[in-house]
């Protein structure tokens, strides 16, 4: 029997996916082999990666001087190729509202003179800081657009003038509406809302991919290599692109971003209603921040929120545990977290107040 | 019906892997959720990438002063990481072998000093040449140890004294006994005799890991960062390690390396008899110097090479195209490929220049 899985990621995927991507395994339609035997040169994996690539654009509204790139090693190969790439006065601007803010800022600091131009940090980035201006002549600007560990998100975007406004999406790319032209870069790690874990999705802004740095760079860590490849430089995960098509056809047919937009705003809230009538459990997040994401609460009593994750687990309401970093409880509840989960998780929560 | 896929990578995957992968792909044993949605950190997922590491070793016979790393990026990512990491002099050796240590040699160029130390592009690359001494201030001292596209392989291994012996191993590792204390580092992309695409293998000696250089390179490229981690800096490609670690139970199943190095020359064997005995078709690639896992070959007449393709794959022989870079024919018969493949092919062969 399958779970309820609240993991923040890997994360759950929907099961119709998994279950075609299984009737497939051995043999896709008429290829006579797996799509991970394939070529990624045949005609029949191109039309693969091209639909992904296809649907994306639709889904996301992406401006035809953008590019997309599917890339490798995750937002974190990304926190040193931004700053590699993107450099041309040696300077950038973060805003930390977590822990892979900072992670982000720390790596771009190894490569350029990282400015925080704002922080939460002051109160456990519960809350999305706000942001006075910008350094005129920074290379970009660096946000976190939802925080997955703190559970917060940009519900408006600052004003970046001409600065490139660079995000990292891999928590809530296409779980709602975003304005891509807004950004100069967006980045996500698949293993949320696109796909499985082993690929890196890069929309990029045609006037950033060949900028002077860049150019002495080795040639797998240009972005202008991959552009002119067509994500083909060197053999991409071939495999996880095909899981990313079939999340993406899913998606489409939950009437695309606006529809699961509103299944999503739904569904959190439902999370966030009984956390704001419970006694017991607290929503860790300011509510004007809240992600529709990831959502971390917590009993104030580390004893009784350990009970509560096992007792739920039992429930088939598993890895609600918060971050490794920060402690509490978490449930993230990405695009294909059914509402039934969240129903029968805050029908859980509720037993286990009266109960306790 | 599943065909026969000679396509040199990603490649054919034991049949046994795929059916398992299928059964498993909605529900994983107990877990309750497919491997793709568990969390990297958790229990189930630990045992698999610990499972996958450890079969490696055994199999390899890895010794204990080896670190074994599960990255991304694939070979061509290792191209930069390996002259970023292992530069002291900022001089290297490279022997030139074909399109990929080319590549190699080229990426390299764009770090450190890289000198060729030999090459056989003279010939099209159709043997290894002899490689008579070293530099001995060099850092290492790279290899191809087998040739994809031109179907050579090294049978014994140039002496570089105390400079590390750097081998690519993408399409050979696990075919046949290498001994990995003779190497200072081992890589190969999953995508032939390991698993899907998306994961690297990379096998470096303790003494190589925390070199100078290394320290002052962003994080994520340093080997330092995932050997501490163990590979979990960042999310691994979870699935891609999964269905490695299937691949190689499935090879422990074949008797092991030994088991299927014995497999492999018998069926290379086959081929190559049949090669050695045409009047219409002949091996590229020198005798002496024979890969077990790549064969071009070619007809020498463009129009029946095409023919050749056409009506192969019309019989369920498919991929058979030499690459794009070279022409020709090739078959690729990895450890996966069945010896019923390749006598399918053979038998094949007879009959199309029976009638020709």
């Amino acid at each position: 029997m399958r779970v309820f899985n609240f993991s923040a990621g890997p994360a759950v995927m929907p099961v119709e996916v998994l279950e075609k991507a299984a009737s497939e395994m051995v043999i896709y339609g008429d290829a006579g082999m797996s799509v991970m035997e394939m070529s990624h040169r045949s005609k029949v994996y191109e039309e693969i990666i091209e639909t992904a690539e296809e649907l994306l654009r639709e889904l996301m509204q992406i401006p035809s001087n953008y590019k997309v790139l599917f890339l490798q090693g995750g937002a974190s190969q990304q926190f040193a190729m931004i700053p590699m790439n993107l450099q041309k006065n040696g300077k950038a601007d973060y805003v930390l509202t977590g822990v892979w803010a900072e992670k982000a800022y720390q790596e771009a600091s190894r490569i350029l003179e990282a400015n925080v131009l704002a922080s939460s940090e002051d109160k456990n980035f519960s809350y999305i800081p706000e942001i006075k201006g910008y350094s005129a002549d920074a290379d970009y600007v660096h946000i976190t657009s939802n925080n997955t560990i703190c559970g917060t998100r940009y519900i408006s975007l600052p004003d970046t003038g001409n600065v490139p406004l660079v995000a990292d999406m891999s928590s809530n790319i296409l779980s709602e509406v975003m304005d891509v032209s807004k950004y100069g870069l967006i980045y996500a790690g698949a293993q949320k809302n696109i796909g499985p874990a082993g690929v890196t999705v890069v929309i990029v802004r045609e006037d950033l991919v060949e900028l002077e740095a860049a150019a002495k760079l080795p040639s797998i860590f240009q972005y202008k290599t991959h552009v002119k490849a067509k994500s083909m430089h060197n053999t991409p995960p071939t495999y996880a692109i095909y899981m990313a098509k079939l999340c993406l056809e899913w998606l489409k047919g939950q009437g695309g971003i606006v529809g699961i937009q509103k299944i999503n705003e739904a569904k959190a809230k439902i999370l966030y209603d009984f956390l704001d009538s419970s006694a017991m459990f607290k929503g860790l997040a300011e509510k004007k921040d809240r992600s529709l994401m990831n959502v971390p609460f917590a009993t104030g009593d580390d004893d009784l929120d350990k009970r509560f994750v096992k007792e739920a687990a039992a429930e088939g309401l598993v890895n609600l545990s918060g971050h490794r970093l920060v402690g509490g409880l978490r449930a993230s509840i990405y695009n294909a977290m059914p509402t039934e989960g969240v129903v029968a998780l805050v029908e859980f929560m509720k037993k286990f107040e009266k109960n306790a």
